[in-house]
């Protein structure tokens, strides 16, 4: 089973790295990391280089596809080889899943059409406008298509997706393997739960990036 | 306030993107990928290649040191660069941390003596040989040592580090922003959680590892 995880300039390093840890110890899985062109990408903040491996001209069918978001889905949003080549997988993938914003390109592409699907908090609304159905929920299955809330949703999305294509008792190994048993040390982690006065910080520090 | 994530071959990804995710976000942080040699390192499951832009001997006196763990962790335990580069870096740190089976590395070199301190719930046992004290639990304070249990707890030891560095809204914001609310589908992350025949079966398997 080949996962191939789309990589590009400032795409949020979690996005990609929860589920790659998940799905990567599924029995048979093979993970490929790959870009428009293969070599290094950036991440969002700070230094960090991930490695595409390949172009994804090199990987035209994989069994799953998975994109994540970050600030660089941005630049992703126009039709181009990016959204051909999504068109293409999709076309003969079991799964195409994302992670955060990268459902807004998955919607870009052209791909949740009358799905329903989720994203970020705090892009969430952004997907009405491409022409998918905005779930307020963490991981969301329409059909073969799985969309993650924000950034550590992933996981979840992953651990999820795993017990579907491997079945319970996999899933739950990996979990006990990646010891995920979240001890979270506030209770911030939704604009429901954060304290009221980030939440509004946060959207209003964030306006400017996501209506860019 | 420089953060130092020390990368080798067959390092666990997500005990290092985890972490990094979080501080990589405190207003002032720069977070700096660094190996014995500068270069890619692969990690330990399937293909993915992260980059340490420079060598250790390029950054000797960072603020916060953070070990990751994972397989690769034994080919780390014999003295040598990565040990005199860690002591050194520790005789100036305001934290040394680690997540995972990266505490055996901190012990190893002789950092943990006497500390309390937590690692991967199946290699827990081992600190003992190496002067530690097992501490049963996600996240562990003792001191300016802090460490993590098994891959995932990097976000709950990161979380909790970006509160006593940056104020409690600080890393309340961070967890927004990653909209970090857990929902495992399973209550399988830890062995007292999950079903006791897996977690004999994933000990079975790992046993040869842990004790090469």
């Amino acid at each position: 089973m080949q996962i191939v995880i789309v990589l590009y300039d400032r795409v949020t390093a979690l996005d990609a790295i929860g589920p790659y840890e998940v799905l990567s110890r599924m029995p048979g899985a093979e993970v490929v990391f790959a870009a428009v062109e293969a070599g290094t990408v950036r991440t969002d903040v700070g230094s960090l280089g991930l490695v595409a491996d390949v172009a994804l001209a090199a990987v035209p069918s994989p069994d799953v596809v998975l994109v994540p978001g970050g600030p660089g889905q941005m630049e992703q949003m126009e039709d181009g080889p990016l959204h051909a080549w999504l068109r293409a997988a999709d076309a003969t993938s079991t799964w195409t899943t994302s992670v955060c914003t990268g459902s807004l390109i998955l919607a870009a592409a052209g791909l949740l059409r009358g799905r329903r699907a989720t994203s970020h908090w705090l892009a969430l609304e952004q997907l009405t406008g491409r022409g998918a159905e905005p779930a307020h929920e963490r991981v969301v299955f329409d059909g073969k298509y799985v969309t993650a809330a924000g950034v550590s949703a992933g996981i979840d999305m992953a651990l999820t997706l795993a017990g579907r294509i491997a079945g319970d008792e996999v899933a739950q190994t990996i979990q006990l393997g990646i010891e995920y048993d979240p001890q979270p040390p506030y209770a911030a982690g939704s604009a429901q739960s954060a304290p009221p006065h980030l939440v509004e910080r946060l959207r209003e520090a964030s306006r400017f990036v996501l209506n860019g």
